[in-house]
């Protein structure tokens, strides 16, 4: 934990008191997103402190030139790039001729932030003592609306508390932003135009190159107390990407003025180029029409049928249950699942950090929430969007020397174009191809949704396993097929040599593809047909699929009956975790990347996440065996590595362990477990949060159509509970320590396991 | 072989014929320096096709920002790279009103370069048909000065040949140059001073950061025919860091007239910074006082006398003449050994690719042939140079987390500090370390100056032996002590386990450092106290070093009984390189890294390096067993792999491998086998060049105080010849086919062993 500063509470995120230090944390753990479009928290008005300004539209990026030390030959000229969008959100407030700043305040008092998820908005209060003397309290709520999202909301209200002020208004709208995490100092956007009116203003730009169209857009009112006077500006200043329009407005002392801000974009994704500005004004004119009162109710119901499917509550363990809604409603900001050409950025809308949206944490860790928690069309979504991107996937694979149709998906990417450039990750870390198929597996296990893998799904699978029957190679040494030069999960490894991950899930995925075309062959001969023609897949192929397959090789110590990490782990230095130095961690912090590379730390589970994927290829005594080898020597430095060891912490009923990884996951981002909260919340691994409640405690498993429990609780908590969404039923679980209920919507009875037993249930 | 435009010439390098294409090429080809400072073969005038300009001034370097993709903990965050220095040969020449440019004439004939290499200078002719009409001939003759190595020399002719012309010559010196390879677009120079009269200009510039100051200079003689004429400037211009004087002169057609130019720079190293214009006035007096002349009859004298120590002759093969002698020629253009700061740069100064001036290379390629061709001082300067580091060498082993004066020097430096940063080379290639600790054994054998160590070289090797015992990690399971992550001397290998030649290489230096001390300890007490006192040394931490080396794990194939190149090298598919398709070469052009790091093949000498450095630990079986296994799978795409191999084919009788190898070496820049010349010239490889005749085919060793020669000659070759100082003795020995003769200068007869025969020579 490196930071204790949020209040506990169980449906807000509350900071109290104001630290500069602080600022970037917060601009990060309070941010708002709509699956559309999203912002970090930061001031409205100026603030000359440190801070990380960002805005950001779902699907808009940008193809950035590459940087890397030395190239090498297979880097990607050009990666897209999360992008920073014009800022909507901007209010300068002058008050008697000073400029509002919190840097520059003689004092601040009474601050306070508070980011309501039930509601779905954001507050914010304080009062400042100016340089001036004028003393002021102000007030800001924000929300971006979920009900029509190419709409945010802003009220602002400043109350003189100490004599009377002249109070200026200068919201405005800026395209001229500028990227903290730009390669080149190149320019994103181009200005096309604006437009404004006493109350209105819109400042279309594009982006260069990948030419999205963006109007951002801004329409003010002004009030006196509750009512609402003549917003005509004193001053309209116009710079070819930026309009701002000043209202002059004067409060006596006690007297609140309040500026209300409609601001937002439409974009070229869902509305014709030319449109625009008409598209804004739509979205203006109706929002005006419903009034601010409207607006926030809607939001408020909009946020309540959310948390009604997706809300864990924890009793007894205000921290516990503030953690997990953090996750659940960050996940929720960041991705609702109504467009399959978006994805889940790492970041979502919390940061620009890392090149683009997509990493194989989607398949990996976010699939399963979206699977219990929306409708099936949501996951089926996401699998689809790596469908589309297929044939991107094997031109990169041809990049690197793989033909006749291997397909290697990119580790990161926006638009299936690789946006990473180091060579031990980018050509190395390929057991991400693996994740994409097991998502594949998973869907179908999960929904019994047997008409993706026909339709869309068999070929994203016969790419993969083409990939892998290429890049494992013979040994005649060892007389198996090895997969040589990766990186694994662990990305405190580089360039092994038979990483047991990549090996097992490269061999699953090689016998899985094979069912699948057997499967399909047999019971969708269309598809088959259809498949077969466009790729050419034939028996003979499929035979060399299943042949390099069952001869793979696996490391493995007979010393001490595991699956061994990779060839040669033995030979390091096998001191625990434990026996470190504290003062040596982070380690990517503290050591170099030889001294790391040649340690026995781990990053995050590797051969334990093979165990995770595989669970039922295991007995238990094997899982304990190899927990006990590997969680030793793991520092858990990536934010996906706690939730899966608890999981299985809570399988092998070590419960302290598991909640003690449980906190660590729920409240990575808001105790800065990484120390780099700042730089945005960390958006996949929340889903793993998630995931070690209703999979770790609940111990919730599908096997042959039916849904397994094995609850368990900890110590620490009275009871919790879960609500799935299982092939159209709604399942709602609560456990507490004497026993765990069952309510089932709907009017179907439902057969579950618990504890080893069949039981049915009954609706209501 | 990539380019043949060189002609075949025992004593020069010689281009006929005008080729945009080539200019790159021949600009580093035809490269001047001597030692102190040196340049490209860039065009006196101007020129508007693609030119790489490069002035370079020994010793003066920059701290460049690192630029890495993603930061690793480590890293330097500046290093010092080679700078390009202000320029003092452009010559704008102006004739009838038209700018000559060789890239816009109407027509260039009879194009010659030819860079003499016995007398030291080059020289360039032309005839131009400008688009005026006008016809001239040009004549440029250039050298740089041995004698008076703050000196250049232009004389530049130009005879109207159609009409009668007005020409303008308009020398300049210019301050306001830019790196090709820099960065971040950072100035470099700052701008000091000008200073100008009718005939001279002084541009005195300081690096920023670095502070070295500099004065650029030059002074102009006009001449018509042989008459000087009077040089007063019809137009001076003159900006913060360029002066620039123009002088008309009207030429009757077939009348010559001439620019004869001095220039060059006075250095803040050499000099007091406030006295560099003082300085550079009174070179220019000097020479002025000498005159043309006699400067260049200096300059045969200088190098006739460099010839006579370390030409080599070759009857019967003049491409394999003349690829010697251009080596022998760069060599010495790039380093003389009068300057214990300075060393030997890998591109010299022909280009500014990679960071620094000092690689391993030094120590493993270029010792041995400064050793036999110049005075034992200069190779001991070299030795100094890296124990004037020390301190920087543990600085950096700290930052990596070594402790207690372990010692890693830097992969590439200027100034001691690291200038590289790929992990996988600057963490992980430490054989480095290896090379410099062999050095000073093998200066030590061949010079039998016993002093060194005791006064110098035992700080370093305890320094490096500590580096070696914590670096080498025990394996429990191995039960010996392991060298895990590293990058071996054939760098298409990253990251691997157990690379012999540096695990073998590491238990050496621990046994001779050692060694060391105890001898210094017994024979040379007080310097042991005092190493003892500075380093804390003592018997208990050498007999660690002792344990660590007699306990060290060797990769090792009882199937091929050969020492494996690492860890898993048989798991790799090992096809040859002749079954390679030759489209796929340079496999560094041509295949993503991760391609390169799963094959097996080999960019240069790595087991094989160990078996040249230990020759005397392996039999000749042995030797051929390697040999045999690991060049099939060798690429060569280092400049130092070809002459290794050339050395051991020889040794093992394979005379037409030896001969090809030694093809490739001796004219690897002149054909540009590389595909890369144009970035400059490969000089610390042409070492390698040296000793494949003199070790290769000469058969040259030393063991116990005695010089050993088994003396071949290649097929195409009707003799060869070479000289070698041994301890203050010059012996010349001349290889036939039907024998050899050895000649001795001085009066001291000297024992050698000639194919086994111990023999008495005597002088005469």
């Amino acid at each position: 934990m490196n930071q204790d500063y949020i209040q506990p509470d169980a449906w807000s995120i509350i900071e109290e008191g104001f630290d500069k230090d602080r600022v970037k944390s917060s601009e990060s753990l309070f941010s708002l997103g709509n699956g559309a479009m999203g912002q970090r928290a930061n001031f409205e008005e100026h603030y000359s402190g440190p801070t990380f300004q960002g805005n950001y539209i779902a699907g808009v990026y940008y193809p950035d030139k590459t940087r890397v030390g030395w190239w090498k030959n297979g880097y990607p000229e050009y990666f897209a790039k999360v992008l920073n969008a014009p800022d909507w959100t901007g209010i300068d407030v002058e008050i008697n001729g000073e400029r509002l700043d919190l840097a520059a305040c003689a004092e601040v008092r009474a601050f306070r932030r508070e980011l309501h998820m039930k509601e779905g908005w954001y507050h914010r209060s304080f009062e400042a003592v100016l340089q001036n003397g004028t003393e002021v309290r102000v007030e800001a709520r924000r929300f971006l609306s979920l009900d029509s999202d190419e709409l945010g909301v802003i009220k602002y209200e400043v109350t003189p508390l100490n004599r009377e002020a002249v109070i200026v208004f200068s919201p405005y709208v800026d395209a001229g932003i500028t990227n903290e995490d730009a390669n080149w100092d190149e320019k994103f956007w181009e200005p096309i135009e604006t437009r404004h009116s006493s109350r209105e203003a819109f400042v279309v730009a594009r982006t260069y190159k990948t030419h999205f169209k963006v109007a951002a857009f801004m329409h003010n009112t002004l009030f006196r107390d509750a009512e609402e006077v003549c917003a005509e500006p004193v001053r309209t200043q116009v710079r070819e990407d930026k309009v701002c329009l000043s209202y002059e407005i004067a409060a006596g002392r006690g007297e609140r003025v309040t500026l209300q801000k409609l601001g937002g974009y439409t974009v070229s994704t869902n509305h014709e180029g030319d449109k625009l500005v008409a598209a804004a004004q739509e979205v203006v004119e109706a929002a005006v029409k419903k009034g601010y009162d409207a607006l926030l109710q809607a939001q408020k119901k909009a946020w309540a049928e959310i948390w009604e499917m997706a809300d864990i509550t924890i009793e007894g363990d205000v921290k516990a249950q503030q953690g997990i809604r953090f996750n659940i409603f960050q996940l929720n900001q960041t991705y609702l699942g109504k467009d399959a050409r978006l994805n889940i950025g790492p970041k979502g809308f919390t940061g620009e950090k890392y090149g683009g949206s997509t990493y194989w944490d989607t398949e990996a860790y976010c699939l399963p929430f979206y699977m219990a928690t929306k409708n099936q069309q949501v996951a089926r979504n996401l699998l689809a969007y790596r469908y589309h991107q297929l044939d991107k996937a094997i031109e990169n694979a041809e990049k690197l020397g793989f033909t006749g149709g291997a397909a290697l998906y990119p580790m990161v990417t926006m638009n299936g174009e690789e946006c990473h450039n180091e060579w031990e990750i980018t050509f190395e870390e390929i057991h991400r191809n693996g994740a994409i198929a097991y998502a594949i597996y998973n869907y179908t296990r999960y929904t019994g949704d047997d008409s993706y893998i026909p339709e869309k799904g068999l070929e994203v699978l016969i790419g993969i396993a083409r990939f892998w029957k290429q890049r494992a190679t013979y040994s005649t040494a060892k007389n198996k097929y090895v997969i040589l030069g990766v990186t694994g999960p662990n990305e405190y490894e580089n360039n092994v040599n038979n990483n047991w991950y990549t090996n097992y899930m490269a061999s699953w995925c090689l016998e899985y593809a094979a069912a699948q075309v057997y499967r399909v062959k047999e019971q969708s001969a269309p598809d088959y047909t259809r498949v077969a023609e466009k790729t050419g897949v034939n028996d003979a192929e499929v035979l060399q699929w299943k042949e390099t397959a069952g001869a793979m090789y696996f490391p493995y110590s007979e010393t001490h009956g595991v699956n061994l990490q990779q060839d040669g782990f033995l030979d390091k230095e096998l001191v625990k975790v434990c026996d470190l130095d504290s003062s040596q961690r982070p380690l990517n912090q503290k050591w170099s990347w030889d001294r790391i590379l040649r340690s026995p730390y781990i990053k995050q589970a590797d051969v334990l996440q093979g165990f995770y994927f595989f669970e039922d290829h295991f007995t238990r005594e094997e899982l304990e065996r190899h927990f006990d080898f590997y969680e030793p020597f793991t520092v858990h430095e990536s934010s996906l590595s706690p939730c899966v060891h608890s999981i299985q912490a809570a399988l092998l009923d070590r419960m302290e362990q598991a909640y003690a990884f449980y906190l660590r996951t729920s409240r990575l981002d808001l105790d800065d477990y990484n120390r780099e909260v700042a730089e945005g919340c960390h958006i996949t691994s929340m889903a793993g949060t998630w995931m070690s409640i209703v999979e770790g405690f609940g111990g919730m498993r599908v096997k042959d159509n039916t849904l397994y429990f094995t609850p368990k609780i900890p110590a620490q908590w009275k009871s919790y509970s879960f609500k799935i969404n299982f092939r159209g039923q709604v399942l709602k679980i609560h456990v507490k320590a004497s026993g765990t209920e069952f309510t089932l919507e709907g009017d179907t009875p439902l057969e579950v396991v618990v504890n080893g037993n069949r039981t049915k249930i009954m609706p209501g």
